[in-house]
């Protein structure tokens, strides 16, 4: 009578999703202040003021037609050649209006993009742990593409650049990289986009036909510690980015975004027509119309991420010196760490929920099962209520032998 | 390198979209006054000042994370709520937040539900003509189904039930209407949908399945002429409605709407979970947040017809009197009518366009090749302007002996 495949979608939960909804229940029980939930990627900050101040200034100075109308399906043409104009600014892409494609948000860019080039039933997708865990729904669902998963290196969360010499075949049509990453927080560095260029480069010549390379970027804007995120199509010609303003103008629920297919792209204008056309085969229209002009009007505004940053600094400093291995987080809010004394992040995960309510996301979905995921978008004050109980549970593991 | 079938897709261009942008050169060519386009279903009266309101009332009563916030990917519970008790105070439909499901506008509620609802390769959706042409690239682009078509009944545009009849067969999953229709204006009678019900009814017991009934409802508020539209669900139980406030609320560009499972729907709720899997494979991750609130704070908002209204009669009246055989319009902004002297719809819209920069869409993709759809959706001059364009072209087809 259904369809199974959208069923076992539909019902399905993430184990992100259950761990925030078994929060709110225990919240609703115990009280919110006495769990301590780092499940959700939701910004904490909230719009800056540019945004509010956008749209009402919208409001003053155009007609409603003008505002809620449709726009082209490529989105309206003023906004794309705004955001083209701050891009040259920024990166010298390049760009005109012609290379932009406005989005609702970062799911429908990257379904897109998926379905748009890959162009057999046996097409691959690599994606490089530890990643996003709807990236393998999209590729095996939305695609139907076969999803290929290249090992974390759990050192650096750089590239494990043996595996995925190893993975890459003729079937390859796309790697897929998200830096600064969900869930590590970790940003690529330029010798890794250096060696990740010339690979693809290689790759693509010996198999005739190019290998894109995608950039899902929602957390461009997001870095602090000093650092800065290489521009990744410098690195490689057939670059398509794939961007949100969910995250940098903290407005993750209206939907809004956008995929650059640089003019480097080889083809580029098939590579966007073929863009277009998956996005309307999935109900694609226009981007939400008044958010094309906000982000048009908020292109250049940065975030303030002195929040995220002194989270970050205060759990990467306390939970290094009680022992914990954590990658160095320079962006995005998230802090990837190893379940101590031999635990999969699942027991971790499980022991921190049942003895202090403490939510902590299982690295399973991202391809690293021994790790977890702590979202630091939260106020300062409840990491602070955590820190003690990061220490006790550490201490209760190594004194139950777990080591 | 990339998806044909996608490249094909973003490439075609709809002969709406094409006549459109005719006009568009031709009026940068002659002027605008100088271009008849009836070619768009845009609405031409501006969103309602309720709209306008309602985003002011929520910036300075919400918090600014509150509004722009993921909501829940069902939508934000409050507002299905309220949504919820409009329907059952207006059509009794028994509903609660758990029934409705919040969408970017009406061609994501369509993909959801073909993808949803047809659960095999052979599975087929049945469309009536004339019907919205993006029906046939859902169902076999988007959901890769069979599409098929039942004879428009050109006398009364209401439904041939000899051809439906013989159209539904054991791999029938599901019928799509839509009513008040696009292209025809027409709103389907009582008599009508009692006797849809009753076959489909006849139909799923023979085939030990339940056969849906998608009712494609955009236009629901715009009828005039003392019409109503009767509430679909009322006269079969297993009915999906499809919603949007691109019309009602002039909000086209917003994409906001929702698909409503009804309760008397079988095992509605296994229904409702496919829609949601449907649609997180499609991008969704919820409907725009701030037009999830303004819908809610707007849904009783009845839309000003006056200008519809007039335009319909204005035009129905005069091309009747030309000799024009038309649809009798209650509904929706479209006039629907057969090319006179048995020209086909395309032929006379080449000449209209070609003489006089009339433009009008043939009726082909709507599955009526001897029709022609006039969006009046217009300013009144424009028609005035146009009709006696409209008595020539009469005159002229037959002068030279179309006849």
């Amino acid at each position: 009578m259904v369809s199974q495949e959208m069923y076992g979608l539909g019902s399905a939960r993430s184990s992100i999703r259950e761990l925030f909804e078994y929060g709110s229940r225990k919240a609703k029980e115990l009280g919110p202040e006495n769990v301590m939930d780092f499940s959700l990627g939701n910004p904490s900050t909230p719009a800056p003021a540019a945004v509010e101040a956008a749209i009402e200034h919208l409001l003053r100075t155009e007609t409603a037609t003008a505002l809620h109308s449709y726009t082209s399906a490529l989105g309206d043409a003023g906004v794309r050649a705004t955001l083209a104009e701050s891009l040259n600014r920024r990166f010298g892409v390049g760009a005109t209006a012609d290379n932009l494609f406005m989005v609702s948000g970062a799911a429908s860019a990257l379904i897109a993009c998926f379905k748009a080039l890959t162009p057999e039933a046996e097409s691959e997708i690599v994606g490089i742990a530890p990643f996003f865990p709807e990236y393998k729904v999209f590729a095996e669902r939305s695609a139907g593409a076969t999803f290929c998963m290249v090992p974390a290196d759990t050192e650096n969360f750089q590239i494990n650049f043996d595996a995925l010499e190893q993975i890459l075949r003729p079937n390859t049509c796309m790697v897929v990289i998200n830096s600064p990453n969900n869930p590590s927080g970790v940003v690529y560095t330029r010798e890794t986009l250096e060696r990740l260029g010339a690979l693809l480069r290689a790759k693509s010549e010996a198999y005739g036909h190019p290998i894109f390379l995608l950039s899902d970027e929602p957390y461009r804007e997001l870095v602090y510690g000093g650092l800065s995120v290489p521009w990744v199509p410098d690195f490689y010609e057939n670059t398509v980015v794939c961007y949100s303003y969910s995250k940098s103008l903290s407005l993750p629920g209206e939907r809004i975004g956008y995929v650059l297919v640089p003019p480097t792209v080889h083809q580029w204008q098939t590579v966007y027509l073929a863009i277009a056309g998956a996005a309307r085969a999935c109900g694609h229209v226009c981007a939400p119309s008044l958010m094309q002009r906000v982000a048009a009007l908020c292109c250049d505004v940065q975030p303030d991420v002195s929040i995220y940053e002194h989270n970050s600094r205060l759990l990467y400093d306390n939970m290094t010196a009680m022992g914990y291995r954590c990658a160095k987080s320079g962006g995005a809010f998230y802090l990837f760490f190893e379940a101590p004394c031999g635990l999969t992040g699942q027991q971790f995960s499980d022991l921190a929920k049942e003895k202090y309510n403490l939510l902590i996301v299982p690295g399973d979905g991202f391809g690293c099962p021994n790790h977890l995921r702590l979202s630091y978008c939260v106020p300062t004050a409840r990491i602070e209520q955590a820190l003690p109980f990061l220490e006790k549970l550490m201490a209760e593991v190594k004194g139950e032998g777990h080591l």
